[in-house]
């Protein structure tokens, strides 16, 4: 039986009874540097959300009811506000307003892959858009509620299919249905000794089967592989039918069905079975802290790991910005204390970049490991502080989210967009995008805070994650926002980067996808679409505009 | 500058100058075993081999020359000859009769991406078929002259574009032109104290353009990963036009192109350039063989090390037949001499199954890898039988396919067939593949040897490498190996295996893909051909059937 997953805050990130965690110092720090809004602002209350009036043509309700049960078919204040947006920066300014950009007519709740595969099936007949739900942690828009052409629009609510499917141990690999959670996936492994190793910052959240429709990566994705390495096996329903692929270890069996389902984003149908490559649950784990004089030295020193295969399976590299500011946020006894401070401003680091490195596995592998990070390190003038700083980092690797909330009550814009691209241009990337940021806060009139670090590393290049902070533009958060995005985004195409390392692209990056890959490239997309989800229900308004 | 690329004897395998290999007491052990043909078949005068006219229709062949230049649109005897077919089972038998299956109307040897566009276009215009010939070494039929419904076929010969177009040592990362050989590749990057590491067994002829069209894997793919594993970028022609991806390390950005170009066949473009990464060339090289009392012991350490992380670059473990076949095709001096036979039979290794382990890298991982390799063998009642057989067999690494060829004149079939599955399966795959190879060739009247070997090793499986060795049918040679075939592949798709795990699926695999990936997977490659290739002039009668 799957376990019932969390509920999130409807008007922000994660569990509804998670204390504050924006220190007093942290928010003295942003008044003096960004500002804060002139006066507090809190989300409004449930009841006062504006929804459309629920619109589905009675006869389909009737008909889906008939599918499903009454009970899985919701269509109540609450369970459509809750599957009103994601958690982008937009998505939150709207639901804290209480005017979200649409809501589902229904919430459908399918057990099985069956029932998802009638559903699709009835909607394309019906003319009702449909968006698959999985965690609903979107960053990028990917299920915000659009209906296109269509007559209504319902989210499929993946809550109900959260089961583990089977364990093949000796294959190391783990079937199970699409909505399972993530945590949820990790508790049944533990019991067996293993880990998927997948642990994106919306962990705490994630279904499976929306990390593969997104190509998601995690935390430890540079040693554990992001989710397109894990998925083996596939089962999609599709409004043309199901696609079902063997977990067969490599296949050179004609073009790479597999990852062309993996990225999908709910466009061509829902991943609603998977198998995943397991892996046995480390017997160590070691997150320590390195300091670098700069942030190319950092870079240098992850470049040789990586091309030396001797990687940590977490590598973050913050730059200058991001390091001072999180000595400034993390406060006294936070990630470095004072006398530390001291001591790193006194040996030239100042501001210096801040490496986090997490090392897992066996007990000698990990050995093995940090001294050959620390011999890089060392090659490169960085030095090694500890674990503490490795630990504080664990501690709070996934609380970002709700420092926004905070901040977006204090009148705070907090935005991170990620990009890829090879070493030898990612130098010149890192300050492009930063200063097209930079750039484009400043031209609205708030100049902000940004930010970056390189989150993921590869043999031939690795990610940039920025974080940018500014004070909100009351009343235009949105044109705001997209300001900065479009510099961003322009910058980063510009800069020979990849408009979404692991962000995905629902309906925020959708323009730059489309240059990314061309014309022609989009055209073999559209076809595909056209092909598995002709009457155009699956997800409409992402990934791809409908028209060439 | 491209240096000019080999070429192969026009009816087999390879340099036209290489001595015989096949020792004459290997010939007495087929003699005794299988049988040999009544009189030798050696290979028809090049001038009696029958083609059809060729048929270009004149105004579309001035065009071509008037694009190309009149010396590289080629059409006289000997070319059509070298570019009528591959170098599978069937190519072979009707090349020496003779009788190839077709001819190319004529040769086109484009120089650019540019030159190869504008090739395809003017095909589509004309309705000419357009096969894509980098090597020629495709063993499923993949280079056959099919021209489908159309006017006339030509090769679209790679020979001329086979430059290095930069290194990128900062990301390890290089461009080459798509029809550059894997040995030209491999001396370009040895300059520079670099390595591709991908070494097929075709890897003397083969191109890389060929290789990520097909997902080739090579012998030392387990430690260096397949070709899909190392394109980064791509440059494809289609008759739709250009499809250009970037060599970012990693994105998020919508389901995955690059992934569905890797391994299309030349049915949907030409893969005209590409960005492969390259790694250091390792400082030391070891390869070195290893016993196991039986198959399942072998499958067990080499599961074992790549469940730990610990596998070598090479890991090799034939079954007990390919075993005793290895050692009798070897004779004295060969893989292990006399005294270490009687010394392995008196251990119990009787006929037992050998191993071959390659380890490759910096001194000290290397050496890491051998400790944890000798631990798995000998937890597994395996032993180290040194490096003697290891460089035995690296020597003959690349010469199977010259036995093939002498077989074949004394009336003896050998063919390779490969397939991939998880590791809970592979067994009982092991054993319902080689069943069904021996039952067709026993109902074929023709009883024959049957072996296997485990070559490419994965966490969650491996694939299974069969070799059948049989006398031939004289004049229903092609029937004879089509009766064996279909078993073959019948039982591997029973057996949860994927139709091909490195030989692609060219004409041979055609109905088994079908089945493998499903009605509605097959629906949405073929929408994106029709999309890509709207008058289905690209490698026609490959891949999939143009009809549903």
């Amino acid at each position: 039986m799957a376990e019932a997953p969390p509920r999130m805050r409807w008007w922000g990130w994660g569990d509804p009874a998670h204390p504050p965690v924006l220190p007093a110092h942290a928010l003295s720090f942003l008044e003096e540097t960004v500002g804060l809004g002139e006066h507090k602002r809190p989300p409004v209350a449930l009841e006062n959300v504006h929804l459309p009036a629920p619109g589905l043509p009675a006869e389909a309700l009737a008909r889906l009811r008939g599918l499903l049960g009454a009970g899985n078919v919701r269509d109540d204040h609450a369970e459509r506000v809750l599957h009103a947006a994601g958690k982008g920066y937009p998505d939150l300014v709207r639901l804290r307003a209480g005017e979200p950009d649409g809501a589902p007519d229904a919430v459908l709740y399918p057990d099985s892959h069956e029932q998802a595969q009638a559903v699709l099936e009835l909607c394309a007949e019906a003319s009702i858009a449909v968006v698959p739900f999985g965690g609903g942690t979107s960053v990028v828009g990917g299920v915000a509620p659009l209906r296109g052409a269509h007559r209504g629009v319902i989210a499929l609510e993946l809550a109900r299919m959260g089961a583990v499917l089977g364990l093949d141990r000796r294959s190391a690999t783990v079937a199970v249905q699409g909505g399972i959670r993530a945590p949820a996936l990790e508790r049944a492994l533990a019991g067996e000794g293993l880990t998927l190793g997948h642990f994106p910052q919306s962990f705490e959240y994630v279904s499976l089967g929306g990390c593969a429709a997104t190509r998601s990566a995690g935390q430890a994705s540079t040693g554990y592989g992001a989710i397109e390495e894990m998925v083996l096996g596939l089962r999609t329903a599709t409004p043309a039918g199901e696609i079902a692929l063997a977990p067969v270890p490599a296949t050179a069996a004609g073009p790479g069905l597999r990852q062309l389902l993996v990225g999908s984003e709910g466009t061509l149908g829902v991943i609603t079975e998977l198998a995943l490559r397991v892996r046995l649950a480390p017997a160590e784990r070691v997150y320590e802290g390195a300091f670098f004089s700069d942030f190319a030295a950092g870079q240098a020193a992850l470049r040789e790991l990586a091309q030396e295969h001797a990687l940590p399976v977490l590598a973050r590299l913050s730059d200058e910005q991001e390091t001072r500011m999180s000595l400034a946020l993390a406060g006294s006894g936070g990630l470095v204390d004072r006398a530390g401070r001291a001591y790193l401003s006194l040996r030239g680091y100042r501001p210096g970049c801040l490496a986090i490195l997490g090392f897992e596995g066996e007990a000698g592998e990990a050995h093995l490991r940090r001294s050959r990070a620390r011999a890089a390190i060392k090659r490169n003038g960085g030095i090694v502080i500890g674990r503490g700083a490795g630990e504080s980092w664990r501690r709070g690797r996934f609380t970002a989210p709700y420092l926004r909330d905070e901040l977006l009550t204090h009148g705070v814009m907090v935005e991170t967009l990620e990009t890829a691209t090879q070493w030898s241009k990612l130098d010149a990337l890192h300050t492009s995008v930063t200063a097209a940021i930079d750039g484009a806060l400043r031209a609205c009139g708030t100049p902000g805070l940004s930010m970056c670090h390189v989150s993921h590393v590869y043999e031939t290049g690795a990610s940039l994650y920025f974080t940018l902070i500014a004070r909100q533009r009351e009343g235009e958060e949105i044109e705001q926002w997209r300001a900065v995005k479009a510099a961003a985004g322009d910058a980063i195409l510009a800069g020979g980067g990849t408009i979404t390392h692991h962000h995905a692209v629902g309906r925020d990056h959708m323009p730059w996808l489309e240059r990314e890959i061309g014309g022609v490239g989009a055209g073999a997309l559209r076809a595909l679409k056209q092909e598995l989800d002709p009457a155009g229900i699956m997800n409409p308004g992402k990934l791809l505009s409908s028209a060439g």
